[in-house]
């Protein structure tokens, strides 16, 4: 991708003289920051500015890196093909017209894809705003020239967005404020080649950036997505749009791109620690400061130590941080001790620390910089949150001096600030400049500080879509046979038959085809029983009437397994299991999602599974530490951990039946859907009570 | 209150001539803004920059209507009874040094409490910042004098807060950045007397104000607190701190107030269409825009029109509307057909609406009036949602434009900027001025519209703590006495005796004292039947082996009932119920707060009420139109609607349950708590199965 971020010439087709054109911004924006040469086109001129121009791309007696097109969508196709034939590798299409305009446009595009298959040009764009990049002062793209007067401010973010007037728009804001430095935003469009996944492992590997953000309305590769988040330490934030239906909606038509179900996809990234976020600024705020601080990998909440001017402020400050599972530190005894000493008498110090009495005693300046020193040094502290009141030039000055503080103890500081304009807009962009994230709102510092502070139930780089920790399984042949060329739904005995052959504990159950059969089976399981009638297709057993619980003697089994044999019209299987009474009820399966191919899927509930809406999903496979971590992500924790006296959940046999759902997910390309609901638990072990496997017409991803 | 409010004469108690300390602070800023009398009190002075100083309150030969006091603690007392003496009705106390330093202040804010029972003056704080209200320009306040520089922006937004320099910290941020205007902020402090509910009282009464947000840690009369908010269309936004455990231990020890189970606050609140916030600027923001718009009392899902120039923000605003329970508007042909005009032909026109387009071929100005009329004429349309990017100075002319649109056709705009600075910051304070509310972030532009939009199941001003709404039932009178007179734990079967009295549904069940009892009670209820043993004060049956379900025979019957008495050691009564199998479980209660006293919940859950976490409260009694309204507000209605094909709950019986609960509580003042849990739902009817009620020692409010 170096020729897209650091090419040595430039084509730029479709440049013009004429100063109020889009194509005389690119040139203007090439001119004043990009070191290379550059090779303006356009039959119209000999030159543009007293840059030699060249009637076509083929003209252009150098080798040329990359093109950047910016000519209406119906000539650009031929136009790419011939920069192939020039032999540059790389073409940034900026020009709109494509498949966001319908089907005229989407022949065009389709017609780019097809160049790009048969020359191997990469192309980028098109219907995009190019490439930001203010360390090197490339600005690829047509943002209006004044961007160079006020808003260039170098730093350490890097976004990757679809849409480009959403870029445009974030960078001037967040930078013209001076909250946030950026290092490289890659607007991508209709993405018709270089997509998200492209440009990522590009910045993750860019020595210029230390945090990532990502709108995305579609996700092009998801596993490779989940792969290349995993497998970073650079923080990655993303936000997704097109979660409500109507977003989703929204989502279809604007990029006529498939928006996932965001259930999956919010857990499947969470899975690999990306941070996600809600809505712009804040994404920009999460980047901003996880670019300043790497990830506190922490097993356990982190311990926070609040500085406050008032006691209200103090307690909201708790409220946020304990809301998010971190904690108010305990202070040490000798933190205690310099906090006492500017203290008065009356007042004991504790956590959130109020320092305002102290103020009135020994001035603002002594007493923060006291506070500050003694909970940085404090061994008991991992995150300052330093509320600031900023009244004059002398608070910014009181509040940059804590950049020495923070540099020599390590310790994170994150600053609320509110106060008299425009002094606090003055003291965001110092705080910045001197590396203290500054937030004009409590809760988004502490929502800012809690993403640096993520606790993590596993390892980073640690085994998504690692084959190797499957079971070492294998299915009798007939089974095997079923799931490589069957199709349709497997009926419930079946299906258990698969998941028992991957060491999934099912029910005790006998399939029995006459009365005697049933009486006998029944006395072997044990009263009572439960019956179900197994008719080919039907996966709503309950509603047909074919389930029926409790059935406590042989007369009634008798009884029962004539009336299913009639409800069935003289057809399918009859099962008698035993019944299982149990403590909790979980479920868990399997979906061959479109963005990211097989997700397990774990979660709590049995027939209250909807209303708990309590799941969490990961790419299959899965080994045992990813299924670990899926458990530990559910939110009713309580339901797991010996629920009203029950002995807790057996999590090991749990996540063994993920890793079994998964790896089965994996190996056979024609299971679009497995279901085990409930998983009835008895004394810590959950055990399989029904379960489908749904196999599609054809194998996929 | 008006003495607090307007005064005619002011002493100043304290009043100094030394620049640099308080006593000088408050005596400029009433010179600056205060039109009555001032008496500067301080026996050093003879004037204070020539105004006449006295050395005590008794030598002012005119009437005082207030005295603001700011001394060391320990003199306090005595000059407000001297204040008292004088005929002064009331007395603002700045000066700290009382309960929130420890036992020695305790001492005097004991006598201050003291002297207003004996003598009738009304005392506000002490320990606050006392009165700023910026339309009449009174600041009794020792906030700095340079607020009067850059910051007294009048306003309609009048706030109750506890702390003080909370107070100043927001004034100073909100109205020098031009964001809002200030009518009254009172800040309380201690509320030695005049508390939360007093200045609510007056400032719903107020003619400048037009809405209220309160910052409180404790509540002193929760019931009076229901009633103002109730009976009131003035909105009001509460901020509660102290949430958390955390959070309620750090508010313990500041205010050493008591901080009530969060969950009853908001939810007894939320009955009288209060407007909760969670953070101080979120707070004002909704503030100022309630301030500005009426509530638009719905009973449905608002519709909005999403005007923007990204796609992406439509997405993203389309995800937030319909997660608040709102939706996009359809719009009408006649609005499709002004937009079809400047849209391009290729691009069909939706809402969201991407205007950007539009924008490229006829320019800014025309395409944003042109939609912005559009929309605002259209019926279907509740709200407009326009995204504003900010490029220059002419933005924010565009943007002023729309005010007259919004006051033509009366449809609120909610306005989400960004873009260069500091064009953004002016175009925030122009479109304040021009009364369009503007936000910096788009999650909070769509929580204010909703704020506005809020949908209601109730009218205002109904029926809180209306007493006739109760059902007239009497107990036979060895119950009523009970109630009346008993203490402790009721047993199961007396609790659901005194239940069926207020025509609660409790299961059918009968006591028994002999094995034959046994069998014949449990033949005419009919198999399977539930035997309990009641001991007395006992409420954890399960865990003891006192109840056992399922009991299929007379002669389980006759072995249960031995093993029952004898794990009971031969004390205590057993019981025999019906089986009741059902599709749903609800739960059902009373508590007795002790902020808002007696209050009524319901939820959902039976076993899994813990988990789900799914409650109401209001304020006992309740009628049937606030039972209906607590059952609406249940967050899993779901469950309510006919679950898995089960006939849905009978909301007027569940509602009466709630109505009878509310009443028992109201008349009987020794009841602690009732608890119906479950009630089990069969065909749509739910009954109780297992109730307790606790008695205290003393009748309490």
């Amino acid at each position: 991708m170096d020729y897209f971020f650091k090419p040595g010439s430039i084509a730029l087709i479709g440049a013009t003289a004429k100063r109020n054109k889009v194509g005389y911004a690119i040139f203007m924006n090439l001119r004043k920051g990009f070191t290379g040469k550059i090779f303006p086109v356009n039959p119209g001129y000999k030159d543009i500015d007293g840059v030699t121009c060249y009637p076509n791309v083929s003209d252009i007696p150098e080798p040329v890196d990359l093109a950047i097109v910016f000519i209406p969508a119906a000539r650009v196709p031929a136009v790419v093909r011939e920069c192939s034939e020039c032999g540059i590798p790389g073409a940034m299409i900026e020009s709109g017209g494509f498949a966001e305009t319908g089907r005229e446009g989407q022949v065009y595009q389709d017609e780019l894809k097809r160049i790009c298959d048969q020359t191997g040009i990469r192309i980028w764009g098109p219907n995009c705003m190019g490439l930001f990049d203010a360390v090197n002062r490339r600005i690829f793209s047509f943002v209006l020239p004044a961007i160079w007067k006020d808003g260039l401010t170098p730093g350490k973010v890097s976004l990757i967005v679809q849409s480009g007037m959403l870029a445009a728009g974030f960078l001037l804001h967040n930078m013209t404020h001076g909250i946030m430095g950026i290092s490289k935003a890659c607007s991508l469009g209709n993405k018709v080649d270089v997509n998200e996944c492209d440009v990522l492992e590009y910045l993750i590997e860019d020595p210029d950036t230390e945090a990532i953000g990502l709108y995305l309305e579609s996700i092009v590769d998801g596993r490779r997505l989940v792969k290349l988040c995993d497998n970073t330490d650079k923080p990655i934030v993303v936000l997704k749009g097109g979660k409500s239906e109507k977003g989703a909606a929204a989502a279809m038509s604007h990029t006529a791109s498939l928006a996932g179900d965001s259930a999956v996809v919010s857990s499947v990234l969470a899975h690999c620690d990306v941070v996600e976020a809600n809505d712009f600024q804040q994404m920009m705020d999460l980047c901003r400061t996880l670019a300043r601080y790497p990830h506190i990998r922490k097993q356990a909440p982190g311990r926070v130590a609040v500085l406050t001017y008032s006691g209200a402020a103090g307690i909201v400050s708790a409220d946020f941080i304990e809301g998010m599972g971190h904690e108010l530190a305990d202070l040490a005894e000798e933190t205690l001790s310099s906090l006492k000493g500017v203290f008065p008498e009356w007042m004991p110090v504790s956590n959130p620390i109020d320092l305002w009495p102290a103020m009135e005693r020994h001035g603002e300046e002594t007493v923060i910089q006291t506070a500050v020193k003694a909970v940085c040094s404090d061994p008991g502290v991992d995150a300052v949150l330093l509320h600031q009141f900023v009244r004059d030039a002398k608070s910014t000055e009181i509040l940059s001096r804590h950049a020495e503080t923070i540099e020599k103890t390590g310790k994170p500081m994150f600053c609320w600030l509110m106060g008299r304009a425009p002094n606090t807009l003055n003291a965001q962009a110092m705080a910045a400049k001197k590396g203290i994230p500054a937030y004009k709102e409590l809760y988004r510092a502490v929502e800012c500080m809690a993403a640096v502070m993520r606790i993590r139930q596993r390892p980073k780089n640690d085994t998504v879509l690692n084959l190797s920790g499957m079971p070492d399984t294998k299915l009798p042949e007939p089974l095997d046979n079923l799931l490589r060329t069957g199709t349709g739904v497997l009926d419930e005995h079946v299906s258990k038959k698969i998941l028992s052959g991957f060491e999934i504990a099912v029910v005790d159950e006998a399939l029995v085809s006459t009365v005697d059969e049933a009486k006998a089976s029944s006395v072997t399981l044990g009263f009572p029983v439960v019956m179900k009638g197994l008719l080919n297709g039907e996966v709503h057993k309950t509603e047909k009437g074919l389930v029926h619980l409790d059935v406590r003697s042989k007369s009634s089994a008798a009884d029962v397994y004539g009336s299913l044999w009639q409800t069935m019209g003289a057809q399918g299987k009859i099962v008698i299991q035993k019944t299982i009474k149990g403590d909790v009820e979980l479920i868990a399966g399997l979906v061959r999602d479109p963005q990211f191919g097989p997700c397990v899927m774990c979660g709590l509930g049995g027939t209250l599974a909807e209303v708990l809406a309590d799941t969490a999903f990961a790419v299959a496979p899965v080994n045992r530490t990813d299924a670990l971590e899926m458990i530990a992500r559910l939110k009713h924790q309580a339901l797991l951990n010996g629920f009203r006296g029950a002995r807790p959940v057996d999590r090991i046999r749990f996540a063994d039946i993920l890793v079994s759902i998964g790896t089965l997910g994996t190996i056979y390309h024609r299971i679009r859907e497995i279901d085990l609901n409930p998983l009835i638990v008895t004394e810590g072990i959950p055990v399989a009570v029904d379960a489908t496997i749904i196999l599609g017409d054809e194998p996929s991803l």
